[in-house]
């Protein structure tokens, strides 16, 4: 299998986290921003290293400051002290949470006031896709306890950077991919009229583990006679019968990046509108492949395939958004539609995902995850298959 | 299998939804609340019934709001229109997100403002083990166009029902209990030394899943010579070899409901020291099994619990809270530590936690799951063997 899935490290050099601490620093001065307060899972991962699934306790706040210089300070519960010694972050502050009167609020409090001038500015991320993983009554706290320090927006701080990923973050997501092509490439074998949705989606997510994903957060698909109707369902006791389509889309994770892709299957027959549906999803994403390029604008990239649906008779008011940014999160920035028009760069890791309506209310949607070079998009995904694969 | 895994129907009846919305309501007329606003996934699920894991995109912000009587309502992107529309949720509002410029906001104002008279108090819950999941900068344009209306905290509305689980909830915890519990005493089976722990870890999640887990989201772990001094790592790379002990300790889940509980393990041989904490850490178990009643607070069952700890000689500066609530969430309200002091109710789901430190800064954690009945615990789990199993 060792071809099937590219040689990726796990974790990241210590250069890297300085790298990426170092460039949220200079884009922080040029907003006028004395430091940066970071709460959610994949932003305080991303600049420390810290990588815990305590995250799913709703019990405990973890806070992380970035100073306008030197390395991030971790204000976080004691239970992870012990993991965030592991990392990079020599200067970590704890208190025993959890502790609803005071959780880490003063000693938060403390450390912004240490680091950051009278009448300074602290940046946040406030913008779209973003939250404050905090009580709301522990945030208001905060801001009365930060006298003379003000908020502002960090979240193109956190946007620009995630957005392009360095080599290491672009091998966890391409060994990724490879696991789930073979899977998806596999279940043919595994998968047959008679199984109930249930018991499909639970071989699929087996074999994931198997061929090597460390999980799989995200599984939802469909399936129904001749198509199917809504694409992020999760499974049913339907059982699957001659006839039918299905889908399964994936975001499993190799060392904390995700893929996110599905692919489509028809069992024993398929009709001719769904064949067409298919060629015609599959066109579209091949544009989508051809054009992705730097320098042109998601809303572009939209536009490429969006005509191509067009042009095979698809209506234009039923196509959202086709696609997005890929990473640590299965959906991140940015989104391909009409008015997003964020410049793709090299080192973007990104969705291609044509969808469409056939027949009566049935879906069809493709999806490739790619990474952006400089001279066009290099697949992650092995290609789908030319035509809609039939399971007898 | 079958007397492994009680019987718990998927989903819920209509009448259990109209049953928390109407005790929400009693609530909420208690405080002053003329609506109550949600945005985070277990409180939307509770009160409607959605099941989605679109919540791990962060792309897209989800609303519920509870008025003062009659059913909830759903202000939601579009993409989740089918899903919430086989709900019991009949007024579902949507719009085509992702649309940053304004993604809900006015669409979940005008709707606030007509389910709620002018000057009226809006609940949200804003305290400890909540958040506020949508872009903060979105929610100060809420506030904005919210004239008139101000914010209480709504805490108290969500954590008393959800504390409290129905006979329907209990099954689906039980019934994740019962498999985890069959998976936990086929380990021996399957986990040899030589596994490193990533393996081991693999092997476990794959035996849950097919053995009726729908997913395996929380497993953590450790393993190490003669014990281990974290708890709640991933896996490593790390040979397990004769000598050590290993911990795994998951959150797994059967229809959305979760178990969480951890079993111990040595391998060839252990220590009396080891074996001494795991005999200490079981009796404490056994004193808060025995304990745990309705009427007794969480600060009570922590002493009963810390007592045998202390009168086993682990020093008490170690012992931080000692079980928690369970449901949805791998760890739900309340805590059962000093200061807590909730008082049990019949209904309660519960984990007893203790843990200690021994040897050479060893750790040793025992839990088990259980239900409060009116005369006193119901183990949902199946009690942790007696004495330290050994591997060979």
């Amino acid at each position: 299998m060792s071809d099937l899935h590219p040689a990726a490290p796990r974790g990241f050099a210590t250069a890297e986290f300085e790298q990426r601490t170092e460039a949220a620093q200079k884009i922080m001065a040029r907003l006028g921003h004395d430091a940066m307060l970071l709460t959610t899972e994949p932003e305080v991962r991303y600049f420390t290293g810290f990588d815990t699934i305590f995250w799913l306790s709703p019990t405990r706040p973890w806070f992380v400051v970035v100073p306008a210089k030197g390395a991030p300070i971790a204000v976080i519960p004691e239970i992870g002290g012990p993991s965030m010694s592991l990392t990079w972050i020599s200067d970590i502050r704890t208190w025993l949470a959890p502790q609803p009167e005071d959780d880490g609020i003063s000693l938060l409090t403390d450390t912004l006031h240490e680091v950051m001038p009278k009448g300074g500015v602290l940046g946040l991320p406030m913008g779209h896709e973003t939250h404050v993983r905090m009580p709301a009554a522990d945030f208001q706290r905060l801001q009365a306890g930060l006298k003379g320090i003000s908020l502002a927006d960090a979240t193109d701080v956190v946007r620009s950077l995630r957005m392009v990923k360095s080599e290491a973050e672009i091998a966890k997501i391409a060994r990724m991919c490879s696991i789930a092509s073979a899977a998806f490439e596999d279940l043919p074998n595994y998968i047959k009229a008679g199984d109930t949705e249930r018991q499909a989606f639970a071989k699929f997510k087996i074999d994931l583990l198997q061929k090597g994903a460390d999980d799989v957060p995200y599984l939802v698909g469909s399936s129904g006679p001749g198509g199917f109707e809504d694409v992020i369902n999760r499974p049913s006791d339907r059982m699957i019968a001659d006839g039918d389509m299905l889908l399964l889309d994936t975001g499993s994770l190799y060392d904390g990046y995700s893929c996110d892709f599905d692919r489509n299957f028809a069992f024993g027959h398929a009709s001719d509108e769904a064949k067409s549906a298919y060629d015609l999803a599959w066109r579209a994403t091949e544009a989508g492949l051809k054009s992705a390029r730097p320098g042109i604008t998601t809303s572009q990239l939209w536009a490429t395939m969006a005509q191509v649906l067009e042009d095979g008779g698809c209506s234009g008011h039923q196509i959202g958004r086709m696609g997005h940014g890929l990473g640590m999160q299965v959906t991140e920035w940015p989104s391909h539609m009409p008015g997003d028009d964020t410049v793709i760069q090299a080192g973007m890791v990104l969705t291609l995902e044509p969808g469409l309506a056939f027949g009566d209310g049935k879906m069809m949607l493709h999806e490739e995850n790619i990474v952006i070079r400089e001279d066009g998009a290099e697949l992650l995904t092995r290609r789908a298959v030319r035509d809609l694969p039939i399971i007898t």
